[in-house]
């Protein structure tokens, strides 16, 4: 049985893993859904990524996680990549779902086809508080195009804004040199309609799995957002993905 | 309720679509296969490609069909682009399945791989009137790759020559206005198995998908021609692509 | 029915088609599952890729095997290649299965990204007979992804050092001739999640399954290994690939 912590993409908060935790703790494993600092409703956004990552540490550090099989979707693929840099010793592999793997001294943005720079960049500036919104057309169309307009409207209501942290570039030498000396395995999940980023050049796979060297591939139908419009298969790929 | 309006590929005639629409409406939808001017069997084929995209025009506007959403498989993308063009205010979304979106300007015979047109432009020029005809091993190896024999032959047996309009270049810009405004949204629904189009540089997606802009990606298992050898699963996935 | 004869890929033997065989036996089908020169436990690992392509040509031959299926994993797509150059008359259609396509006058070694490369010289060097062995976390990670532990060490236990010939270039010019001529017709069944190969720059798929020119493609779900994870999805898939 193995210890799970699930690390939530943009706009999302922890609440967003319930059916799949219940999944999971139904099969016999321990499933936690921390909400990364900055991220969920009514609370302070002016966070840095350093302190999203350090509200994830000390989330595993208080609760004395070990052996965790650390999970990260979309955006939370680049809080992965700076937990283990920190705790390494309580992480037993990495499962990136459809999630960033930057390049050393990139940022997500550097990672992702202009057209969100020129939509979110504007957005922040305008914002009180540096955070955007994914627009609803973007979200039905290309981030959950596998669910019905009722699921689209549903889950979109769950969202909340994103702290603008997309373009701080992060220094990732010391997460390469963890996982090229294979001392924390990866896995690559990847959902095969997931076009949040767009197939082709900017593909999550294999653009991203790739830079990860020796890595586990699992793969599943379904958009973005099988979080929410299949949670039980995803619990069961990232089973798949996470185990030994 | 959804009403769809489904525009058959080359060498196809509406006839095609049986089961799909027998389908669509045990499922409360109606829908419509009417068969491109010039196409099918004994008719004249000397028709240009305004011509066939006229007749499509006609349909919809005679029988006043409204909030369309319009389907195009394979060539039937060519002939989308432009009644929408003319139409804009009765339909309701465009459907392409593994179907061609030219660049502004372009021929079909642009975005094939080399091999097709120097099979078919001697075709054509030794033809009485100008239209080209599949051969059966492509059609048996690369269209119908997920059939058996029977299904390839039965199948074959359905089809005609096609007017050999792969060479006009058609000017497409109101389209792109059209679907780059939002006004009319769009999907593409992609067989994972269709080779019609090789993998990699020629492929269908994301080579021509990507061109719509933001649209919703629809996949499934299967060939070219799941009309014949999955029309109901076909079918199922149209409303996928189709609805809200 | 058909008669299927199977070949095997690097550090394989012919008993890894048990399970495949017995379903294709009970379905009605003859299938062979022969060892090629050099591979197995226990056997003078000295040969050359022609001997081991000898070993197939003689097989069947001796057997009197004719109207054959041949199928290649991997590596034996390389001796697929050559068989048919000696035997065409014996062989109704070629299916290559996650297997190498060398253009004429590559190695395996030129078709594989350079860190195999890197891995494999100084191994074959240092070995008493110019062997390679495939390291075990390669082998869990990226050739069979989707099993468990268990089946993973269990199918590992089936190996044995492979002679090594991947820098062997290969004249190709009969192949080629034969297979573009139509004379033997090819399939390629691909797992889509086989990253024995890495997707991308290097995949298998359309990498060199487009080299095959005309040629039907089958797709399942799998890793490189479904022969051990799952051998009746392969058995059937191998028999839709296989057809006429």
């Amino acid at each position: 049985m193995y210890t799970f912590v699930l690390v939530h993409g943009a706009w999302h908060d922890g609440t967003a893993w319930g059916a799949v935790i219940e999944h999971l703790e139904s099969k016999g494993h321990r499933a936690f859904g921390p909400t990364i600092a900055g991220n969920g409703k009514g609370v302070d956004k002016k966070v840095t990524h350093a302190q999203s990552t350090q509200s994830i540490v000390d989330f595993m550090v208080q609760n004395d996680l070990r052996e965790v099989v650390l999970v990260g979707h979309s955006y939370g693929g680049t809080i992965l990549s700076k937990v283990v840099e920190q705790i390494p010793e309580r992480i037993k592999r990495l499962v990136f779902w459809n999630a960033f793997v930057l390049n050393d001294g990139e940022s997500l943005n550097d990672n992702a086809p202009p057209h969100y720079r020129q939509l979110f960049d504007p957005m922040a500036s305008a914002s009180p508080d540096n955070t955007v919104m994914l627009p609803f057309p973007i979200w039905r169309e290309v981030f959950i195009n596998d669910g019905d307009l009722e699921l689209a409207r549903w889950s979109y209501e769950q969202l909340s804004p994103q702290p603008y942290q997309f373009n701080e570039k992060l220094d990732l030498k010391k997460f390469y040199e963890i996982i090229r000396s294979g001392r924390v395995p990866c896995s690559y999940l990847n959902c095969t309609e997931d076009i949040a980023l767009p197939h082709g050049e900017w593909a999550w796979h294999p653009r991203m799995s790739n830079r990860l060297g020796l890595f586990r591939l699992v793969q599943m139908p379904g958009s973005h957002e099988v979080i929410f419009s299949n949670p039980i298969g995803l619990a069961e790929k990232i089973i798949e993905a996470g185990r030994d």
